[in-house]
């Protein structure tokens, strides 16, 4: 089968490798049906040491169950499924708690044996613990909404909870790519009532404030943590959304909350401190965050997909075949494109 | 009047000052019966920079008012008063929001031309929003603890609300001071199951038991954090109460929770980043706390203390006049003594 395979920063192909197929009696095959490029593949696209190996890429998709093992009791060869950025058992302690990102037996996609969702096929393992039957056709025009919560919208919505919004609350969005854009959405469904969106590209900007920005801050550093005081009584927003991960953008999300507020990071962190320990402390912030449980989050944010309530698909600006995937992660990477949806 | 000041690492002195006397119409004079040293007075005792100045000291006491400015409404003279180690004007928005520390208005005894708690008077700024009237004796045998309540007590509870702390939960306390402590007995009052408490001292150990410790972990580091996970089916704590404020003390707290748990931090901060920003990350822990609002639990605590459920003055094992203070510190920081408190 072909699949993408990364193996150095900048260096991504499509090529021939192992056909996918059952090993355990809890795995289910699909056959992919449309998947995503996500930001957070742009981390290794920016910095990857060469290997020979390769690694195989991709954890957003949707597909058809091809064939199920003996174990599996919640799907069916021919069922349309979709899957969140992780694979976790359903059963273990973490997953009871909806934590499946830290589930004792699950894992990522593209590591360890198992394939990366940008590709033809993909093994799923622990099946039942992970995938959820959808119940739409695989060309419904729904499918860019529906592959949104295989990451970005659970991650906007796991950064909006980390930051405590609720209704009413002043909202800023830190980062501007589809979790940043989800994050926005996901405010605005939690019922913010003020969302403020930090970025300074118009098409980004346009799509924020359709799903609910009612600001938009287009200075950086100091002036954009300046203009976010202006725009909330110069107390600061009751919740931050940290949706980039470098230390500047923590820093801007860490000080633009007002004393007693909270910030939820989801931006794969760059650094391995976070900055600002004294002014949180002092202002009582709280952080919170971290990997979403996009399984956890499924079935209530579907259920607004498939009623109408919420498009997150909206994200996804550039459509492309898997021969595309290479030139999907140069236009992401250089901002040309917000996200790749591939179809298959 | 006598009070206590600071000119350098090491140099506390007992000395006359000029008498504290009413300036703001919201003020209150307070004659001062009992005050304590905390172990926040410890980071200036070891670092402070040679003043010829000198600081005023200490921020937990009780006392009498002995006169009221023209505005103060809630108590008059003769009345004994119990203070939170901030003053605030109780009308802010952030006062109205329980996060006294944060008060628009508000401040620190010591600062700023306001007296410090450690010597014969203080007066009170912002009195209404501030004290609250003690309905015992100014001699009561209860004194030690609502004594505690003027920062320990409350600090370590606002510890044990910031790890989420609640019933069933398990829980660490990094710290083996009288806040830590103090966040003992706060988890226990809020229904922890197992309370693990990092510490070798033992007098510490045996209030530490009294006061709910389930477990006593006496390793440092790395085996320390070993020694919670085996304690813990190798999860970690649901909650860790970081009581220190040392980077090393940090790195212990956040690593001794499991994926999902949360660190109350209450340990003034000597390190201006927060460690293990990636495994908090990745492990979904939540980090909160600061200084705690301790006019906002103040009645809460207070009823508890007063009807016997809690006895946080057990922190207090030594007991002096106000001459005794410069050797209260020495003491402390030499840690023959937990906590010292001062009879005027």
């Amino acid at each position: 089968m072909r699949a993408t395979v990364m193996y150095a920063a900048g260096d991504v192909r499509v090529e021939t490798v192992p056909d996918a197929r059952l090993t355990e009696a809890t795995d289910v095959l699909v056959t992919v049906t449309r998947a995503a490029i996500c930001g957070s593949d742009l981390w290794p696209y920016k910095s990857m040491e060469p290997s020979e190996t390769g690694r195989r890429m991709g954890h957003e998709f949707i597909g058809v169950v091809e064939e199920v093992g003996v174990d599996v009791r919640t799907m069916k060869a021919g069922d349309l499924v979709i899957s969140p950025f992780l694979w976790s058992d359903g059963t273990c302690v973490f997953c009871r708690e909806g934590l499946q990102p830290s589930c004792l037996h699950g894992g990522r996609y593209g590591a360890d044996g198992v394939d990366g969702g940008q590709g033809e096929a993909v093994r799923v393992p622990q099946a039942d613990g992970t995938l959820v039957v959808l119940p739409v056709e695989r060309d419904d025009a729904l499918m860019p909404s529906l592959l949104a919560l295989t990451d970005v919208m659970a991650t906007g919505h796991h950064a909006a909870l980390g930051a405590n919004v609720g209704r009413g609350k002043a909202v800023a969005v830190v980062g501007d790519g589809a979790v940043g854009l989800c994050g926005v959405l996901a405010a605005s469904r939690l019922g913010a009532e003020q969302i403020i969106m930090l970025g300074r590209h118009p098409e980004r900007i346009a799509i924020a404030r359709e799903f609910g920005a009612t600001d938009v801050v287009s200075e950086r550093g100091d002036e954009a943590i300046e203009r976010v005081r202006e725009l909330t009584d110069g107390l600061g927003v009751d919740s931050a959304l940290e949706c980039v991960g470098l230390e500047q953008s923590t820093v801007t999300a860490l000080r633009s909350v007002r004393p007693g507020g909270a910030v939820g990071r989801v931006g794969v962190p760059q650094e391995d401190s976070i900055p600002e320990g004294e002014s949180t402390f002092f202002d009582n912030v709280t952080i919170g965050g971290g990997p979403a449980p996009a399984r956890a989050y499924m079935e209530e944010l579907l259920r607004d997909v498939l009623d109408g309530r919420i498009e997150p698909g909206r994200v996804f600006d550039r459509v492309g075949y898997l021969d595309d995937v290479p030139d999907g992660y140069r236009a992401m990477n250089d901002r040309e494109a917000i996200k790749v949806m591939i179809e298959l």
